[in-house]
């Protein structure tokens, strides 16, 4: 059951560094990839996401300006890995990993119904140099009812940690929070 | 004690998405700051982070083209906020918090003895309009002795989560890892 995030809260979901999963839709095919180089940028909340032309999706990021960013749980750890270790360019990974894709309200990239949260997003700029992506978020949902909430944070060597501990300390944040969050 | 990190495994200090501390020299005065917004760019490695004006360390940046990047374990949280919601501008923050500078072998920035681990960077650039710094990593040192070794990941709205479960997958990554990871 996915629930609007506030528009304020957004980038509270890529915030914290998780692995991400980002969907495109171009020439009539919907494809994911996953990615762990991402950045948040401001609070409007534009992000950022480092990626290229060896990436199949980086063709449709350019052509279509738009995208999803997906945030899978730690049950989705190996369709995470499955998604990022082969090519849309011959494989329809939506089938493959059995990913419910789900309508979005701005873009045509899809959400993906398994994941913990969406973030519907249009390309506000490529800086073509360094492969920076620069993202507009337009809208985000959450599932908060999934029993497993935890994000996975890749650590680049082919392991990865799941969210642990939580501490609270909103009190001590408050001169630095936006209004909203 | 900091023992130093292959430079094919820098990258997997940030790619996890930790809370980091940015320190830099400048004027003759060392300076700390609290940054979340963070991304890996290539596996050289190349890291971008963002900020801007609003931080008393920009400048510092901007001037010197350097600092370092000091990853906080989990004990450290309240040091974390307490450098994020003060300024250097008024405040010298390895006095009032207590941390213990290093000295570098490639930069003035100083390591931070208390860290999980510090990487030496150089400023590659700094993309204006948006308050990008790209930043290459010369140098990183690790202590794997630390009791505590999670690292914090902000959330954005006062809570923050530890690293919690791990998961080795690198046989399954392997056709994704770069040599030497």
């Amino acid at each position: 059951m996915m629930e609007p995030v506030p528009a304020a809260r957004i980038f509270t979901l890529l915030e914290p560094g998780p692995v991400v999963l980002v969907t495109t839709r171009h020439a009539g095919r919907s494809n994911i990839m996953t990615i762990s180089w991402t950045m948040v940028m401001d609070f409007t909340p534009r992000f950022a996401i480092c990626t290229g032309a060896w990436n199949h999706s980086f063709i449709a990021l350019e052509k279509e300006r738009e995208c999803v960013i997906a945030i899978p749980p730690a049950d989705m750890l190996d369709t995470v890995i499955g998604i990022g270790t082969c090519s849309g360019a011959d494989t329809d990974k939506f089938e493959r990993f059995g990913l419910t894709p789900v309508k979005g309200r701005y873009v045509r990239a899809p959400l993906v119904a398994q994941c913990l949260a969406n973030i519907e997003c249009q390309v506000a700029e490529i800086i073509a140099p360094h492969g920076i992506v620069v993202l507009d978020g337009l809208a985000a949902y959450a599932d908060h009812q999934r029993s497993e909430q935890r994000m996975l944070h890749a650590v680049g060597d082919g392991t990865f940690v799941a969210d642990g501990e939580r501490f609270d300390r909103r009190e001590a944040m408050r001169s630095k929070l936006p209004d909203g969050v």
